[in-house]
C-alpha cells in the first residue's frame, strides 16, 4: 500500500553504491520531511549535473567544461601528468592540493578476471597525450604549440590490477624516454602502526630515510 | 576545482541518513555513470514526489491522495488503529500484511530530553479518532456514519521514550472505554537465542506458551 511514485523513489535510490532497500526507504523519509530544504533542490541539482556534467575528451574528468577547467588552467603544469584510475582519485588528490600538474582519468585498471582490456580503458589517449604533448587547451589558439609531458606519476591503487595496470603503462611508454615514477609507499600520516599490514610496514621500513 | 555543480550535488546528497561526504561523491560517480539509466529517472522520481505526496490530514500516512489509500480503503477495518511512530513503522507492517485495520502515525514519541510534548506530535487527531470516530472517508458521502473505534494497538518502540509515550496515550484514552493493546515482546523468528538480549529473552520467557 506504498504509493507507487514513493515505491519508485525508493527502487532508484536503493540503487546508489552505499544505499540498500531499507537506506533508501529511510531516505525518502527523510526527504519527505524537507521537502522544500531538501527534495526539490536535490531533484533540481541532479537535473542540472545530468545535463551540465560532460566527460572531458582531453583528461576523463568530469566538469561543465570540455576540455574540463584542469585541462584548461594555464597556471598548472602540463610537463606533469597523473595516472588515476577514477574521477574520484582524481578528486582526492585535488583536496590534498598536493599536485598541480595535469590528469589522466582511465576509467578503471586492467583486469584479466572481469576482462577489461586497454581498449575497455582511456589508454589509447594516455599514450597519445604521453607521445605526442597535450595541445595547449587553455589557450584558445589551435595552433598554440603541444607541451611534452616530461612525467608520468603512476597514481594507482596498489592492487594486483592496479599494479598490472602501472606495467602496462610503463611497457607501452618505454621507447617515449618520459619519466615515470608512483606514489610512495608507507605508514599513512595520524596511522597507527599496530593497525597496519606487513606490506606497508615492509615498503615504509625498505624506505626508511634519515630522520 | 570540483565543478560547482558537481559539489552542490555532492552536499545535497551528503544530507541523505546513511550518507556522508564520501559516500556522496561515489554516488555522485556513479549516477554520472548511468545518467541515463539512473540520474535522469531519480531526478524526475523526485521532483514527482516532491510535488505529488502528501501527508494523510485523518491518519499521517504519506500518499498521493489524502485521505490516503489505506483510509480509503473500505476493505480495511476501521474499527482496528494501529498507532505507529513513524511512517517506516507502518510500511514494514504494511509490508508483513499482519495487519488490515486503520494506522495512526504519530510523528514520534514524547521526549522530554528532545522536547517533544504531545503538541509536537499527531496526538490531538488520534484522541479525536478514537473517542469520536473515523468518519467514512471513503465512502464519499459525507454523512456516513463514523466507525467507533474498538481496539487501539500501540506499535510503538520498546524504547523509554515508546513506553512513556504509551502510556501518555493509555492515560488519555482510559475514559473512553476502548481496548488498548501492544505488540508482544519475544524472541524474533529465525533469531537465534544467543544473540538476544537479557530483557527479550526474559520477556520471552514470561509470555511462554503450551507448545
Amino acid at each position: 500500500m506504498i504509493a507507487s511514485d514513493i515505491e519508485r523513489l525508493i527502487q532508484l535510490l536503493a540503487r546508489l553504491p552505499g544505499l540498500g532497500p531499507r537506506s533508501a526507504r529511510r531516505a525518502v523519509l527523510h526527504l519527505m520531511k524537507k521537502r522544500e530544504a531538501l527534495m526539490l533542490p536535490l531533484a533540481a541539482a541532479m537535473a542540472q549535473a545530468a545535463e551540465t556534467i560532460a566527460i572531458c575528451t582531453n583528461c576523463g574528468n568530469l566538469d561543465t567544461h570540455d576540455p574540463c577547467s584542469i585541462c584548461r588552467d594555464s597556471r598548472r603544469d602540463r610537463k606533469l601528468l597523473c595516472v588515476v584510475e577514477d574521477v574520484a582519485d582524481l578528486w582526492a588528490l585535488e583536496r590534498s592540493g598536493a599536485f598541480k600538474g595535469g590528469y589522466h582519468v582511465l576509467g578503471g585498471t586492467l583486469s584479466a578476471i572481469d576482462g577489461r582490456g586497454p581498449e575497455q580503458l582511456n589508454m589509447a589517449r594516455l599514450i597519445d597525450r604521453a607521445e605526442h604533448g597535450d595541445a595547449a587547451v587553455g589557450s584558445g589558439t589551435s595552433d598554440a604549440p603541444a607541451v611534452k609531458v616530461e612525467e608520468v606519476i603512476l597514481a594507482l591503487s596498489a592492487t594486483v590490477d592496479g599494479q598490472t595496470t602501472a606495467h602496462y603503462i610503463a611497457e607501452r611508454m618505454a621507447e617515449t624516454g618520459i619519466r615515470l615514477s608512483r606514489l610512495a609507499h608507507g605508514v599513512p600520516v595520524g596511522g597507527e602502526l599496530d593497525y597496519l599490514d606487513d606490506g606497508t610496514l615492509t615498503a615504509a621500513m625498505k624506505a626508511r630515510r634519515p630522520a
